[in-house]
């Protein structure tokens, strides 16, 4: 746990020089907009610890790498989106002495991210080895109003003498992944050109021919005007640059301001590419830096707007969430339905930032309630466009029948990561995709979109869960062996009680949308049975029977639902009694011995009460929570959110927000010892349904919004914000009162601890706190 | 299965030109001395289907290729043994045209590998596309004499012209591993050197930095006088070669002797290197290719006096037998305590040429009776000298106090494979190499192994098992979680029967070897309870609650040994029932329908009967072998031979041999489709035990032999050479008669059918066969 970055409630910033901590900072003040990101990786030359990063969404390597030899069925390659050709650089000469933070004594320097206008700055002076002094200060962002679109503004000024200063910003399609195996590279160059002024590079991405073009545009002022410079066009096969000479006196300004365009073949044809890509310059160089800003500004104002959550008297609590919303918007903005959000985002290449279970599971209830409905959507469709491939998927592992088994990692749908526990086991993801059709449905009404799309998807992994069990002549139930919970520190288990109820859980809801769809859109219900090739009757009593005769491990004794077969065989051990120094064990303890203790990653069977907690009283909520709290490490940064919410669902309200801390500044203050690597994007979710789902208590029930605010005794106030169907809510929870403000053109009816409640069209609840004993 | 290679006694037999087949040719015809060995490739070029291999003893690359991420206390490399520098290659050209079988027409091709004598000799003729006809002979062996020595006789006659013959043999330090991820290189070039008639190159591995020099003196006659020739010197960096052309007339015969010399950094300094193998092609060049191929002659001639299986009535068999026992010889000679068994030996790259717990389990068995007792010894001493990188190993995993886990994988000690059910999980190979010392010592009598070597090896692996076990609350016995056993087609299983048993009987024989060492040899034990830190009476007694607490799971009612708790839970399902177009299910299925099946790869519990078989009585042993046995695919070569040696043990004669027949001819018929990728090598010892353990019925029991021979109704007769305790024997068995003759200065007692019988010194004993009933 580190804690040297200010506290302030709209930026990240890092006050001092803290080159030990360069790679950690490099990430939490990474910037993106949906299309493109970057870590904060400094423009000029950097000879110390750092970590280059700078994505293209969709634009990933299909890594072949075989370590020994692979089972049967493995996915033929292991996907990445790739660290891509970078169009920040910026190289600095003071007379010929290179500019280089690790060589110099650097001096007020500050990096602050602006989350309140989604850009990155820096200042600093610094002393060269000779001892000449500059100061410099840069500006960048990545244009969240113009996808395509990225600059930066970057000054330097002498201080103590007069002389000349060389600034080479340049395009470099010669990187590689920090993952790479052999060093090698995954881009090829194309093509590439370069002016006085301008340049770009086209590089192509081995086996999957991805085309990028990176392209940038050049202006230099000296204290606002132009300057007399000696220019050098540099060009190699993977990189150019305009290195710029300008004599400057002690005291004037030199500004530099690089504009850059990326575009790839994901949307325009090979061809096309360095058109789009100067065209894209063309707008940025006619609108200019300042109007971008504004643009840029005004776009994030909007966005905080419909998602803020405004913490008071807490500022290292408001800075933590907002810090989580800013990565969550600038991540995925939904506006391509064939992008997704990876688990670090654009902030560095861990898990190869691909799609995992945490978008159902953890984000969708933050963009369904934060943002247009499209974009929640949109996340669906995307699955549902996969739909074919996830039957490939099954197909493959030898289901039949348009059984569907969506992958563990995937970014085009196949699948793409290859531990078999995982890959082949950890099915359960299946159920989340089945429940965030629930979920988005329940939320938004749209119940259209299980005619569109959302019923194939059902069926598909439908007929996957009644493959996947077989009836067990011993029990005569139901049972389901070899699967990988939600709890990954238990692998090929039998009957655990996460996967077997949401798979049963999905066939009731694959009936029941069945039976929908069959009343509301009888031609499209036709027109399905035939795509589906569904045998309804067979198919539906098969599924009947598996609801009917499952098995689910339970504790009689106990009086709990038990995580697995055989679970309290284990030596039991409570995370209390264990030894600090043993902690986290993934990373003390070999796999084989966390395997085989009874310590809970993240709890399966919480996390199964949280999905469905409408079937379960209170005092099995309680009894379930009390056995497995205290057995969990929550080593993954999805696990504490469910807690949280848990255990403010029963009233545990001390619990609830000691959860929520675990999670609000996971990164900023590097709790987990590698904030380095990137930043836990998808988690952070989980951090926003914590206070949403958690402290305000929010539900959808039978299409009405209920909320069951309490508020941590440190704070004074919060707010969130959410829309719901048409409306847009602003709650507002202190300690004494609850204030609800209804901003549409129409009456909010809802139900408050289990009242209803009715505010007029533009009207305002002000109500005072009664909570029901 | 493919049957295109000649039946025949002594010799694998390619008659005809196969490329098809080429890569599996390549395979069963290669060569090796323990030292070095290679893949019968041409030694010309050929452009058709060919797996280039050679390799050299000890000459590992660590490949570091990560998949993602790993799970902590992985290991750091992925070990495999290198294709090496090559020195088979010679290049011809007739008249400029360049001689490549791919694009010639082939003539009386032959391909013979001699057992006998341990040659390969290759003889063709072939129609270039000019129409140009030549006769071209090659012999080629690697030295089993003297190890660091190969050489080769290659001969080419013009049939139809008179012309310009070229040779170029050269020596390539160029090569790759065909596994190799990215194409990359493990070689760099260190030093080289070409002159006319010699030349050497010395490469070093990646990482590892072992050095090779690779040395080449050449002579050319044509028809058996000297030669006017023409003479160019090629080199490049990784790559020299003799281009020699010479005129020849039609019906005369060029031939070249290239004699090669191998030598590494294992044996050598580095600086020492050139000189060393300069020394060796001296030796080479002064004995000449005529003695050097006799004394080859003369070793293997040896090898067979004390290894050979003589079956009469069935050449295939016979053919099968001999092959197993050839390439057993060729790849383990036991000069080395450095050295061990690959599982494909010298004949391909995959399994990465590392030692795996075959060795013990299958291999020693046969070097045991074989060859000296040396031999057997240095397999021990390979794992002695291992013990403390096997505590290292453990320490990583989390145990303490001096607990050993020798690696599944491994080439110098270290855990070198990357799946965490296997490396982690499939911890029984500890027992098996405890299981070797009491082998080994109860078949040799050498009881002071104990005190100089096996007893720190011993309580190694008991401080491992003991720590590996706990006691569980629930059933008040000692469980051992999260295991794999044998039957690798389960994962991460509780309570495997097999691994459980081993791990208990280590224990125990653990603590009557202190016993022994303490009785025996009081001052070593003194020593040995310091260099252990011994805290023999705690030790002792917490192994000894273990031995008489341990849980392991049965079924009552079948009254069968179970696999592991839950196994019946499966579906249960016998391979008879099983389609034939889903086997083998390794191809076919995907890893976790595999695991959930009930199907068994090689029976754990059989594996267990079979090393104690004298704990169960015969209705034991077929209750448990007709449960297992229908539900066992054999998907391991190392299965079948146990369950013929069990088959027999229960008189079911015709299951044994048909057991024995899976294997004996498995690589030579490419059973398994697999041949082309290299030989079964360590399965072939199993071969051996089917015949020696299974038909001959042979065991040591309380320092005495016993044989409770059959023979299959198929053959005539079969007899089996052993070394026992001095004694060499011969057992011949007839259909009507047993002949045992003691070859030593000593009279032999030993039992047969359970009877006590004598030979006198240098004696026979002949009798018939009367089987109890």
């Amino acid at each position: 746990m580190k804690q040297y970055l200010t506290i302030n409630e709209w930026s990240i910033i890092e006050d001092g020089f803290h080159p030990e901590y360069n790679k950690i900072s490099e990430s939490v003040c990474s910037i993106g907009n949906g299309r493109m990101g970057q870590r904060a990786n400094f423009e000029e030359k950097y000879s110390g610890e750092t970590l280059p990063g700078h994505y293209v969404a969709g634009i990933y390597y299909p890594d072949k790498t075989r370590v020994g030899w692979w089972k049967n069925g493995y996915p033929e390659y292991f996907a990445k989106i790739l660290n891509a050709p970078s169009w920040i650089g910026i190289d600095v000469e003071i007379d010929g002495e290179v500019l280089d933070l690790a060589t110099c004594q650097v001096q007020d320097f500050r990096r602050e991210l602006n989350m309140r206008e989604g850009y990155l700055e820096r200042t600093f002076r610094a002393q060269l080895p000779s001892g000449k002094l500059v100061e410099v200060s840069s500006l960048r962002f990545t244009s969240i109003a113009d996808d395509e679109l990225g600059a930066i503004r970057y000054a330097i000024m002498p201080l103590n003498f007069s002389g000349s200063i060389t600034m080479a910003p340049y395009l470099d399609a010669g990187i590689k992944n920090a993952d790479a195996n052999y060093d090698e590279r995954f881009w090829l160059p194309i093509a590439r050109e370069v002016e006085a002024g301008s340049g770009y590079i086209t590089a192509e991405t081995k086996k999957t021919a991805f085309q990028v073009c990176t392209g940038m545009r050049l202006q230099l002022e000296k204290d606002g005007t132009g300057v007399e410079t000696t220019l050098e066009l540099i060009e190699r096969e993977d990189f150019i640059s305009n290195r710029i000479t300008a004599p400057v006196e002690e005291g004037e300004q030199l500004v530099l301001y690089k504009y850059a365009a990326v575009v790839s073949s994901e949307n325009y044809a090979n061809n096309k590419l360095i058109i789009a890509c100067n065209l894209a310059l063309d707008r940025a160089v006619q609108i200019g830096f300042a109007e971008m800003l504004n643009a840029q500004a005004a776009v994030w104002a909007e966005k905080w707007q419909d998602s803020d959550i405004i913490i008071k008297g807490d500022a290292a609590a408001q800075q933590g969430i907002r810090f989580n919303i800013f990565q969550l918007n600038q991540t995925y903005t939904g506006e391509d339905e064939r992008l997704n959000i990876g688990p670090k985002g654009f902030t560095g290449e861990k898990y190869g930032g691909t799609t995992y279970w945490d978008t159902e599971a953890y984000c969708l209830p933050f963009y369904l309630a934060t943002a247009d409905q499209q974009v929640a959507r949109n996340l669906l469709v995307y699955r549902y466009k996969h739909l074919p491939k996830a039957i490939e998927n099954a197909q493959k592992l030898g289901f039949t029948g348009g059984a569907a088994l969506y992958p563990m990692v995937t970014i085009n749908g196949e699948e793409c990561h290859n531990e078999w526990e995982i890959t082949f086991e950890e099915i359960h993801r299946n159920g989340a995709i089945a429940f965030a059709i629930y979920d988005y449905i329940r939320y938004t009404g749209d119940a259209e979109y299980l005619n569109q799309y959302g019923l194939e998807v059902l069926v598909g992994i439908s007929r996957f869960w009644a493959q996947r069990v077989h009836l067990s002549n011993e029990k005569n139930q139901y049972v389901m062996l070899g699967v990988t919970g939600p709890n990954e520190y238990e692998n090929n288990i039998n009957n655990n009680w996460y996967t077997s109820t949401i798979a049963t859980w999905t066939l009731e809801y694959t009936l029941s949308a069945l039976q929908q769809v069959k009343q509301s859109a009888p031609a499209r219900y036709a027109e399905l049975r035939q795509i589906l090739n569904l045998d309804e009757e067979n198919e539906s009593s098969k599924w009947q029977d598996i609801i009917n005769n499952m098995y689910y491990p339970v504790d009689e004794k106990l009086r709990i639902f038990l995580q697995q077969d055989g679970y309290l065989d284990k030596e039991q051990i409570l995370v209390k009694d264990l030894d600090p120094s043993q902690r986290p064990i993934n990373q003390k303890w070999s796999w084989d011995r966390i395997l085989r203790s009874c310590f809970i990653k993240q709890a399966d069977v919480l996390q199964g009460i949280y999905l469905f907690e409408e079937r379960y009283d209170a005092d099995t909520i309680r009894r379930n929570f009390d056995f497995y709290e205290p057995r969990t490490v929550h080593e993954s940064s999805l696990s504490p959110c469910v807690h949280a919410i848990l255990a403010a669902k029963i009233g545990d309200e001390e619990k609830a927000y000691d959860f929520y801390l675990r999670t609000a500044r996971l990164d900023l203050d590097d709790y987990n010892n590698d904030t380095e690597d990137g930043c836990h994007i998808t988690s952070m979710a989980g951090t926003w349904m914590s206070v949403v789902k958690g402290f305000g208590g929010m539900r959808v029930l039978k299409d009405q919004l209920h909320f069951h605010p309490f508020i941590p005794k440190q704070w004074q106030s919060y707010t969130f914000k959410i829309k719901f169907r048409g409306h847009q809510i602003d709650i507002t929870v202190t300690q004494a009162t609850i204030k609800i403000i209804n901003q549409a053109d129409k009456p909010l009816a809802f139900f408050l601890y289990g009242n209803p409640q009715n505010i007029a069209a533009n009207n305002i609840l002000n109500i005072s706190r009664q909570i029901p004993a």
